[in-house]
């Protein structure tokens, strides 16, 4: 009998689930719903094109939704709303313009991804309040910037960083309002993140740090102002970038559990609590390969990962197993890279962590080759055990990637200090100095062993 | 009592060992005797010189012996030649100026380095046959260079490519002959290295690959002309890359026993075959961490690990153990960079392996992000384990070193390909794709699992 797969969402993971799917099992009935317009999409493009960087929306999407169709023999439905699931009888009912649409399941991947956290304060559903959701808004969302002379960023998180940064290239008045003491809170610790204050500051970012943002207030529903703790401040736009929750309503209807941290609970084959369901990407919790502890990342490619291994499994079985992520993550900030992976410091003493940290400024190339950048390092490894568990880079040089990339990679397989003291680096001088930065940072680390 | 510590060869690996037993060993007597007027010297930036990227050859050298010397409280001996020693009595004889000094010592390390070779063919002593030994000499080879107009480079390894590159900013003449079918004949494979060929010829380097050098012909003592097996070429300087060769004429002398691969044997603790004398950098064997088997490889990276091994195992018994290397390179070609770790396919398939590669092209931004790079990526595993192996990858983005350290990472740690898959590696639009390409690679090399 032919296996009907249905997969609701088609971004990142829902995308990658429905491909692996038709691939592993050429017989299956696959069918791919969203209710926007676009498959395989995700927000990370927008601020380029905002800014300019990218100057054809168009481009931000991968495939069509009727090449991918096309292509793989994937039945996809977009502006397609899953709008109730029965998990018994193992049916979806859909909105499809005007009518609901019942689509029966034998397997069903649940890729709802998720949306922009608002904050319910007062004024902020005026016009002009703007979130970014998907690439074929940013032509809206660049039409609003351009319009505008100051401009708002609410959060000082990837997007909110990466937003800023585009509003100053249109040559806008830019306020960063952030609760928190310093950007990137949950992800950098405080004293690196002081780079990317000087960063923002040197480019005119007006940065308002531990300032809560209590409202907005508008003239004709159109915002004109931003109140917070501390003040009030005339605006014309207001982007939110607070981060994001996953999108759960749908599996809720479907009556999987979710997880401690308010996501769907999956276990490594990306089974939900209910048999026959599966959850990937930004919707589903994940977990730490350093710590084993459940946590939730919204980021691209764990989602595309999370998807091929619920796409298989949906018709393989338990064919694949996720092993958790490292919180990998980088950004550019006008001329930083800033790169993190596993645990900061703080996060690794309140997860019950012995953490001892060192933390290096190091030179990309040769002392004596000219150009190079410089890039600051923070390993931090566990007391007990001398394993490696976390590493923030922050630089001014393209090669911070592969300096976070290497890191993952050691952390990812458990390395100890001395692993990555040994670890065999590259060197020219172009390209790296003869002690490699890493090297640099285990050694100090390693407290005069090496 | 006071622990003797002398160490023959003030480059990476000597600099290192002295540095690292003076730390460890506060109250030893250490003494660092080098026949030349540097210590912590390198050839690797003579070529940058060369050809004006650096602009001042004071620069290549990271300390003055007197610096040193002083901040260290080591005995730094500069144009002082270790002539003979004495294995039983523990002794070294020196050479300094017209007299012979004899150092008493409780542990040798021997570090002396590797020498270049140059072919015993007719013509190899006439004037203007030129190799690349200490940083010291990179002001006489950059006049020498400037006075020509045809300039042959013998050997296509990594400083005969430098060598081509730095020649060719001069707006010399460049003649490069490889007497292997390719560039790079022992570390990359012959497709890969076709990749290079194009670079090179697209800069206007005359490339002379299968090509045999036989000998020189001068007049009045002055080359005038190189021979091959294929024909006879007008040359105003010869510049030899063709490799190096461990210098093992005191090791001889104290009696040690050399490996398989000529280089002086040692174990992991870089002892060597006599109680009390070590050994560490070029002059020394090594392993590798892939295969065990032993090699040989002349690069700084390791040879500062081994100095800083054999430095503290001189003062503190078997503290430290060298975990053997992986070959891990990278090089700059006009606009490529060239980087390799581990086993090429052909290396593998000699070595005993069954080895399968993935080959894949990719971009190293977003698709839509403007002016990224793009790579070739080469990951070759093992059938049997399932391990990857080797990596190389080319291309023109200086993000190519922190793809193979990102791979050297894994690859020195045992990784298999589905560790390669889930590596938690970094994503932002203007630094990666979301699938990154050395995880593209691994699903290829899945055949069909991702």
């Amino acid at each position: 009998m032919t296996r009907k797969v249905v997969i609701i969402g088609a971004g990142a993971a829902g995308a990658s689930a429905a491909a692996r799917a038709r691939r592993l099992d050429p017989e299956a009935e696959v069918t791919l719903i969203d209710k926007g317009p676009l498959i395989s999409h995700a927000p990370c493009g927008i601020p380029y094109y905002i800014g300019g960087v990218v100057k054809d929306a168009g481009e931000l999407a991968v495939y069509s939704p009727e090449e991918f169709a096309r292509e793989r023999r994937i039945n996809v439905r977009v502006n397609a709303e899953a709008i109730d699931v029965d998990s018994s009888n193992r049916i979806v009912l859909v909105k499809e313009g005007n009518s609901v649409v019942k689509y029966e399941w034998d397997v069903l991947i649940l890729a709802t991804g998720a949306k922009p956290i608002v904050p319910s304060i007062e004024g902020n559903d005026l016009r002009g309040v703007l979130t970014l959701r998907l690439p074929h808004e940013a032509g809206r969302l660049r039409e609003e910037a351009l319009r505008a002379d100051k401009v708002a960023v609410i959060g000082g998180g990837y997007i909110g960083l990466e937003l800023a940064e585009a509003l100053r290239a249109l040559g806008k008045r830019v306020m960063l309002f952030e609760m928190m003491p310093h950007v990137l809170p949950s992800t950098l610790d405080e004293d690196l993140a002081k780079l990317i204050h000087d960063e923002l500051i040197k480019n005119n970012v007006e940065l308002h740090l531990s300032e809560k943002v209590v409202g907005f207030r508008g003239v004709n529903g159109e915002v004109k102002s931003v109140i917070t703790d501390k003040g009030e401040y005339n605006v014309d736009k207001v982007f939110m970038g607070v981060g994001v929750r996953p999108d759960v309503d749908l599996a809720l209807k479907a009556g999987v559990k979710l997880g401690e941290t308010g996501a769907v609970y999956v276990n490594e084959y990306m089974e939900t609590s209910v048999p026959g369901i599966y959850a990937a990407g930004d919707v589903a919790e994940t977990w730490s390969m350093v710590t084993g502890r459940r946590m939730y990342v919204a980021l691209a490619p764990p989602a595309n990962k999370m998807g091929q291994v619920a796409g298989a499994n949906a018709v393989k079985g338990r064919f694949l197993k996720f092993p958790g992520v490292l919180g990998t993550a980088i950004t550019k900030v006008f001329n930083l890279y800033v790169a993190r992976t596993g645990l900061t410091e703080r996060q690794a003493r309140e997860w019950g962590f012995k953490p001892y940290s060192a933390t290096v400024k190091v030179k990309t190339t040769a002392h004596y080759y000219p150009g190079g950048g410089v890039a600051t390092i923070r390993l931090t490894a566990d007391e007990d055990t001398g394993r490696v568990i976390g590493a923030q880079v922050i630089g001014n040089d393209r090669l911070i990637a592969g300096y976070i990339d290497t890191a993952a990679a050691l952390i990812g397989k458990g390395a100890t200090v001395d692993d990555f003291f040994f670890a065999d680096l590259s060197y020219s001088p172009p390209t790296a100095p003869v002690w490699h930065g890493l090297i640099v940072a285990a050694r100090v680390l390693s407290r005069g062993k090496y």
